[in-house]
């Protein structure tokens, strides 16, 4: 069983009634529907903000919660700065113990990733509503399973390069955009014992998850994140001099 | 189900009673018996040469046999240049496919492993007998699971640096030999749509393969290295504009 | 002094008016005259074909000239296979031993690139003549050095995505074309002591190489590519027990 | 010319006798005495404690030296706490924007490698003496230039994998120590605009920068990191569609 939690900041759908159209179950509402229905998959969502607007306790991640889930799921995009540092820490240590995390369209500044990428993660971008083709550059790759050479999708917002991170491990999407622009759209990463994938699609006014092939990647990405290996805590040992382990 | 088959050259068991004496069913025997009792995985064994010296036709490994292989496990050393071109390309086409491919200790100069990396595969080596102590880097990784920090081989070939491959997509292991030598001792690939393990242990005069941790690595990268994707053919198409693929 | 040899194929200038309009001194003459007036780089230029279409000796890379070169670049499109497998190999030997090699354009399917990358290279291609515009994926790369964040081509031959080649060591150009397709169209990878870089622009109908930014990343690449080491002879050597080296 | 600043955080030399004893002046003394004596280098030190102890304003790196400073090395160890987050990240944002830094020995778990990181940077250690023999691991790399295959530091900390950092985008160094451990030694990464590179040596207790092959690899670790592009600073501009650049 795979432990999902989709966490959201929950803003525009509750601020803007063009995006609640769009998302009337918000963003995590959507990306949970996607998830729902695999029988080894348990999805569970969190969210920054309560229907109020009001911040939720530990930014609606309680330690409780980030213990047992296998893989996060984030969306944020114009409260990044209200989430806790002592928050985005433990996410970003959750991940270096082994948890999973896919990071999703705007969640490139956010702080749990940011912290894990090291770099400004900077880009460019545009509200045009452009058409993205996302081209599959590592057919093998688990994340792209099940889907053909590209697929399109009608309105995005276009991301351009430079995307300031690391050089991806692997790297599974291309994305075109009508408009010129390319963009490392899906990028993986390996960070301690964890895993970390990117997802460009996902503006808060188009409804890209409600996309097949965005929900296959989706649900691929769980697949290929969930842990190896979990660790209770990380440290830096004093050691004592190996001694030979032959196998007896 | 897995369907693995390993294949051997199969010289020094047949004309060195010293080394028959180690692995009297063959070095395939014995990796064999590692990857045996698993429900989900198959075996077959190949050789380059049959028991009276004769070469095998194909070399062992008709395209029939290739096709119906998952994951190809090889061993060679000392005849690698009486391996057939057309099967080493054939071998190094079927990776590029999808098919597996783990190669083992003096496979390193093997046809099929110098095509996949382009270099001269080239390292330093002595037969001392050290004790080689293998680290796990990368202790994330599946082909290290269930394995400790470490475990140790008290006698194996020493290999040393600078080992002449392209960088590892993966680095598993590090070997610190008890001479002075440091090696990459296990390195992943990814080429075409399959995926390439290579692991340093396996000298014929020792009993490496009998070894417990040795064989939970062998399993391990027979399943990291089963196809996620396979392909009939590879090819160069001439393609037409493409169209735009919405969901519907 | 950095010593460049530019290799071209010769055959679509010789036998097709068209072309011979675009560079009637040849492929190689546009690219030694992009590279040429630089006080230290200096140039020569061989072809597989003369100029009455009979075959040069040695596919005009005799083992002196090589010997000679610093940094090779590749031209090839419709005569790959008529260079003889001993020639591709000195090349790829070349560059084990420290040569640096661009491959240009259609190069991507020559025997020296194939044999380096272990892959089978292939591609989807369009004869359109789309605009390709080049983005600067890693504007630090000394190769991207004195670039715009972008510069477009009127027109190229497109290339299109699965590239199946080795993840590059450095991805420096992401091409975008019109019609919908991207490319990684600049690419780098450490071989052995050698360095190759491959460049996507080049197709024989067009100007590309009278551009003034392809002329740019051009003679970038001479200087990225140049040896920073070199060696007589690969080998594989049997070593005596390393003894400590400390400063005295 | 090369603008170095060696950063120190000056404890040991000053509160211990024996350490003292080894770097009389102080460890970036020592430091910069091997990146002396070259006409296109230029050196400054830094401290975070003067020789009273009191930490200096700025943690010794005002805005003003590290906008003047091409190339920060950096060697810290129990005060790592103690430098100001705001300094950490200018160094980071500096580094991002640019500049090399070279981390030294215990300085893998200061702040600004820490967050240029995103990893735990956890390892293990022994203060056995061992003797570390270095192996060069990518001979073509400038980092390596002048050295041989491997050489000896009669007495260093041991250091031990797993070293929980992401995959080095170039490796340089593996260490050998007689006790048994293997570490990745020399390790590059580059990050935004800047290189950096992590080299093991350096216990306070040992002399290892008077080692002459040690003060190689610094030299040769200066040139490499310096920048080749740099920028005022990073930014997530909204920009307009994209117009065709073409050449004129």
């Amino acid at each position: 069983m795979v432990r999902v939690t989709i966490w959201n900041e929950y803003c525009h759908e509750r601020e803007d009634a063009a995006v609640r159209a769009v998302y009337p179950d918000g963003i995590h509402g959507a990306v949970a529907a996607a998830l729902g229905g695999q029988e080894d998959v348990s999805v569970t969502t969190a969210t920054l903000y309560d229907e109020a607007g009001n911040k939720n306790p530990d930014c609606g991640l309680p330690a409780t919660l980030l213990e047992a889930t296998d893989v996060l799921i984030w969306w944020g995009h114009v409260r990044h700065w209200d989430v806790d540092d002592a928050v985005a820490e433990q996410v970003q240590q959750a991940v270096l113990r082994g948890m999973g995390l896919i990071v999703l369209h705007s969640g490139h500044m956010s702080k749990p990733f940011m912290r894990l990428m090291g770099t400004s993660c900077t880009l460019t971008w545009r509200e045009d509503g452009d058409m993205e083709r996302l081209w599959v550059i590592d057919p093998a790759h688990p994340i792209a399973a099940g889907l053909d050479r590209y697929f399109d999708l009608p309105n995005e917002e276009t991301y351009g390069e430079p995307f300031d991170i690391p050089t991806p491990d692997e790297l599974v999407f291309i994305g075109w955009y009508e408009g010129g622009e390319v963009f490392r759209s899906g990028c993986c990463w390996r960070r301690g014992l964890g895993r970390v994938f990117y997802f460009q699609p996902g503006h808060e006014t188009f409804p890209s998850y409600y996309d097949s092939r965005v929900q296959q990647v989706l649900r691929n990405a769980v697949r290929w994140a969930q842990p190896t290996a979990r660790k209770a805590e990380l440290g830096c040992p004093n050691v004592t001099k190996p001694t030979a382990k032959f196998d007896e």
